[in-house]
């Protein structure tokens, strides 16, 4: 019996509903679109390379891979991804050939000495960004080789080491790494790794063992089948000395045969919530041997003869963790948009439930309450976005006088904010994307469960950031310790950085015309308040509970994360509010106007789920609270009639969004029945399990 | 080489860490199990049963099923079902021959007119209980037949039809059923189903038709390869005239070959976020005759002649959707405490951060910060418990009424408060347990986010059991209605209803030196004020917004749900007290201190998670604050020593956990290397995806 059709839709193209959504907007999708981007230039650029690879029919996928095998998962995604690198290298020599000669060229080609961190940085943007999203769901397993291998190699190998492997590994000839950090046994607290590589000075040679099971590697992706080479994060001895953490460049699998090395236990760790296109890994040694020249030596170096030299600070490494919180922060903001745009065109073709009794169903975004799910996310991924922006200027900058003044310039001196910063922001904004998620995902009822609407795939990557590059709790308590120090500074009267200058205003909440600035003050009122207690607290616990420092601190650990959390949302609200007043040159006069409403919605949100800690740091009538009620409400309202010309902007491709319930055209049901109907499960008419097992079972009449 | 053996286990049976756990608890595991599993002699049966199942090698997994093909899976679960359903009625058959002869003999026995719903709401406990979990964790395709297929025919069938059908289906005898309600385009609003059956009154047939696509039946559970037999909701059309939903029984696959019969398109929806052994289907109808006898005809009636007779007030099916809402609400508990468990016993072996400098690594339960996120869920499992036990009783006295005095009874008075009362808590104990299950996943960090652990196939459930049988925001709605009539009675100083009677009490909160009493008090004073408001808007939208009564709702939405789930809280909070009030007598004094300590923490708990709204509507100073804050931590310190022999007492066996992370013994790392070391991906040391892609792109050299 063949597919009827959709009493509703149009015979081809984008259904009514959508059509009438786009036709009374206020607002240009393109011109949202070109500012979303970045520029014109980077929008068409991108608009090249996604058709460049999604009219290419050997990327399409002829079983939708939450139908496979987690075995077939793995060989689907390792075959794609040897394809997708091919395909991109074979892009950036005709885009090359197209441009004229200038200074990127030799940065391109990835000869030896010019792979650099810049270059891979963006390669990185290639690979998770929308052109990876829409090829891997839950991600490729050659990913960890660009955007941690190659980069440890960089940072970390002396001028020697990379003129040896940069250039091969970025060819990939022979080589595909990854980068081996967490063990089974210890993840946050890398003092705790228990992997060692204890030098012997005969022969100058590392021997690197797992000495138990608890010290086994356990995460790098790509690790399982299909790197051949690891940097290894392990403790080094030196004639039974302990040197502290080193990192070791080891080759794990032969480069013909590609079979594991003798002394190497190496496989897969199993499928997870997500991701399980990664080929996450584990691994062990017994007793493997690397030459000395494979421990990489730009901080520290072990002489032939065993003597250990110790590098300068290694701010570096600092700055590399910060960049990839950052990065992380635009990687959540991605799929919180992601699961917006699905949930608004749903929300914007499914009709249900009368609101006026005898009227037809009215789209399911016309209800009040599906509004107030969907619309703060969109909201919320804008806000974070502009936060994203602002830390990245900072990280360029900072770097930039380091690398110019050294630790001692003003470079230095904005460190640890910055670290402070990239911390907050990368908890909160992963809780808040998973949240939201989470919400647009319910917010399309049943049908939001269903795998082919891929928010399980989304939610998978944002669930796996709330925890991987600096556990939650672990970064709000780094980012509490911070802000401890600025608050003894602000009791001191020192001046302090940008983000905490708020801690040094002791004046109570005076609630003005302003709503929005009497909310962003609010929230930070609450965070300084919650802060001041949490500090309090401590002294009390050290005081009169005599309790050392660091009982005192595990005592207050509640409150302390709760004044880094209040921390980033008084930032993230108030860093909006920020970035909106410099818009208003760059945008034109509707698109602003939308911003504006965004923007408002946003810090009103965030006051709205932080209400407890507000309220209790701070007197707000209930008149005021009513007035903030109602403008939030306006808002919903305003930004209704918008919802789908906004989404519309952010210019998701439908393979980028992957989602039956979400594609530009609105037509949902139809690729839902559509992709029920290429599963494996429904080729044949009858199971055989049917003859094996449920016919016997009628025929025994239980 | 061989795993390496972990340093701190020992050599066999439990970790230090949890046996260390256990001999310092001042309560006994097993009396907390004897109280929770209500009573001895059913906690004995429960363990024999357990031991029946899990003895039998039949029933383990070679491979984990998060490994497998979704076909692969859907064969392993209807295989495994079928044995599973033989052996358990061989196991009734070995009990009752055991047993003295009784009133129950009859009615296990599954003959005609025998089987009655009691009998099949035990077997539903069954099905998704303990043993039914364990060898389930992503359920299967046969428990709709029992649980939806059968209870429907009971209850909407009349006698002739039941004589016909019951018995056979009871026995799988040629038949297994589903029950198809929603489609594509209408879940929660069942008025706009558009499934229809029109009477041939010549021939004495309905005919059935799937008029669009958005008409095709979606979801039913086992209705994709293995029903036969169908129970389908349509709307009713006699020469043209609607006579509103009825069910249809209607057989869709040929009994001998099991091939779909003409007209009939039925397959499998496609995986999910969870829940992936169920078989949901899909189904459309094109021109599918069937018998008039085969409409169920207790409720309404077509004669031969086409004539259309309407029974009674159909009162059991809105007994039978109470009934569905209580069993979710004690689902849900039982996913929240197999998650609690796992996370604790996790909690207590892994290691990591040390909290003194130099000491060694403590258990993570050791950090305030991981009491927070674990504690609290235990205790509102436990809590959930008692509203669910409780809400079973008002069900059952309701019914029992219902039956002897009919709808004019007091059981007729009672149904619209155990009705709006069943809404709410199905819908705030979802969202609580959801929400709790993810805070401990979260808790167990990297590790957590393994299929392995578990979490996945548990929050699966969680996640679906939000949005089945009643959508979480319309629940809320309907609530809303119940206490909004409630709030008018109450202005109106009528008799309110037990569960509302808080909302006569117009007296603002006074802080007293009972902590529990306060925070209850300002819970309830909360939901009381949210109503009002909600209603005063609601009114303003009418009078003076020009709105008419069915805008004014759904502009009062946010205001409406807000209130409703304030209500539940504060009843799960009011009656978790009142029920400690009555386990003084029916427990040792040990446990009745914990089961003291853990409705303190989760009554607290519950009114830091509604802070804002409990500011918004009362004045608490925030000297009382501080109090309630310490008193929280107070009780996370004085529980901790007892967390492991708490989990303990719930009796989870090993299989029913089904999770790397947490049994019994703790040895969680030997575990996660055993599962990950099975996988089919880690049998070949080379997969072949290397000789066809990894190599090749080795030797292009990008």
């Amino acid at each position: 019996m063949e597919a009827l059709a959709l009493a509703s839709g149009s015979a081809s193209g984008e259904c009514i509903d959508l059509r009438r959504e786009r036709e009374s907007a206020t607002i240009a999708s393109e011109d949202f679109a070109v500012w979303w981007a970045g520029g014109r230039h980077e929008l068409e650029e991108r608009r090249a390379l996604e058709s460049y690879f999604f009219n290419d029919p050997e990327f399409d996928d002829a079983v939708h891979p939450s139908c496979m095998s987690y075995k077939q998962r793995y060989e689907h995604a390792l075959t794609k991804g040897t394809k997708f690198l091919a395909k991109l290298r074979e892009w950036q020599r005709t885009r090359r050939a197209e441009q004229p000669t200038g200074k990127n060229e030799q940065e391109q080609e990835g000869a030896e000495g010019s792979v650099n961190i810049k270059l891979l940085y963006d390669y990185r943007m290639l690979l998770s960004g929308p052109v990876g999203t829409a090829l891997f769901q839950q991600s490729f397993p050659l990913r960890l080789h660009f955007s941690m291998f190659l980069p440890t190699l960089l940072s970390q190998g002396n001028a020697e080491q990379q003129r040896r492997w940069v250039g091969r590994a970025w060819r990939l000839d022979g080589i595909v790494g990854t980068y081996a950090q967490t063990e089974l046994g210890h993840g946050s607290y890398i003092r705790g790794l228990e992997t060692r590589a204890d030098y012997d000075v005969e022969r100058e040679q590392f021997v690197l063992n797992t000495p138990t099971l608890s010290a086994y590697k356990w995460w790098p992706g790509g690790l399982g089948q299909t790197a051949n080479m690891v940097v290894v994060l392990a403790q080094l001895y030196i004639r039974g000395k302990h040197h502290g953490l080193q990192q070791f460049l080891v080759r794990i699998r032969d480069e013909q045969t590609h079979e594991p090395l003798p002394g190497i236990d190496v496989g897969d760790i199993g499928p997870k919530l997500g991701a399980n296109g990664v080929n996450n890994g584990f691994l062990g040694f017994r007793n493997v041997r690397i030459p000395r020249d494979q421990m990489l030596m730009k901080n520290a170096q072990v002489l032939a003869d065993g003597r250990f030299v110790q590098a300068a600070q290694p701010l570096l490494v600092y700055g590399t963790m910060v960049f990839v919180r950052v990065i992380i922060v635009r990687d959540v903001m991605f799929g919180l948009l992601q699961a917006a745009t699905i949930a608004t065109r749903y929300s914007a073709v499914r009709r249900q439930s009368p609101i006026e009794p005898n009227a037809p169903e009215p789209q399911i975004l016309d209800h009040v309450t599906q509004q107030a799910k969907i619309l703060p996310q969109i909201a919320r991924g804008i806000c974070y976005r502009l936060a994203a922006d602002v830390l990245w200027a900072i990280y360029q900058r900072v770097m930039q006088q380091l690398e110019s003044a050294g630790p001692n310039g003003s470079g230095g001196r904005e460190l640890p904010e910055l670290h402070a910063l990239s911390c907050c922001l990368k908890a909160v904004c992963t809780e808040g994307a998973a949240e939201g998620i989470d919400v647009l995902r319910k917010a399309c009822g049943g049908h939001g469960y269903m795998s082919s609407a891929n928010f399980d795939s989304i939610q998978g990557l944002a669930s796996a950031a709330f925890t991987y590059e600096g556990e939650h709790t672990v970064l709000l308590l780094q980012t509490a310790r911070f802000l401890l120090r600025q608050h003894v500074d602000a009791l001191k009267r020192k001046v302090l950085p940008a983000s905490v200058t708020y801690l040094r205003n002791a004046s109570p909440l005076s609630w003005g015309d302003n709503l929005l600035e009497n909310v962003a003050r609010a929230l930070e009122i609450s965070a300084s308040a919650q802060l001041r207690e949490a500090w309090l607290w401590q002294q009390q616990q050290r005081q009169r509970g005599g309790h050392t420092n660091q009982q005192a601190n595990n005592l207050s650990g509640r409150r302390l994360t709760a004044a880094a959390t209040l921390h980033g949302h008084a930032y993230l609200a108030r860093n909006s509010i920020k970035q909106l007043a410099q818009l208003a040159r760059n945008v034109p006069p509707a698109l602003y106007e939308l911003l504006q409403q965004l923007v408002e919605l946003f810090v009103l949100d965030t006051f709205l789920r932080q209400l407890g800690a507000v309220l209790k740091w701070n007197r707000i009538s209930s008149k005021q609270l009513q007035q903030l009620e109602q403008r939030y409400e306006q808002l919903l309202g305003a930004l209704r009639p918008n919802a789908v010309a906004l989404v519309d902007g952010f210019d998701f491709h439908d393979r980028v969004l992957g989602s039956t319930l979400g594609c530009w055209d609105g037509r949902v049901y139809e690729r839902l029945m559509a992709e029920a109907r290429r599963n494996p499960l429904n080729q044949e008419a009858v199971n055989p399990s049917y003859h094996t097992h449920l016919q016997p079972l009628f025929r025994c009449k239980l």
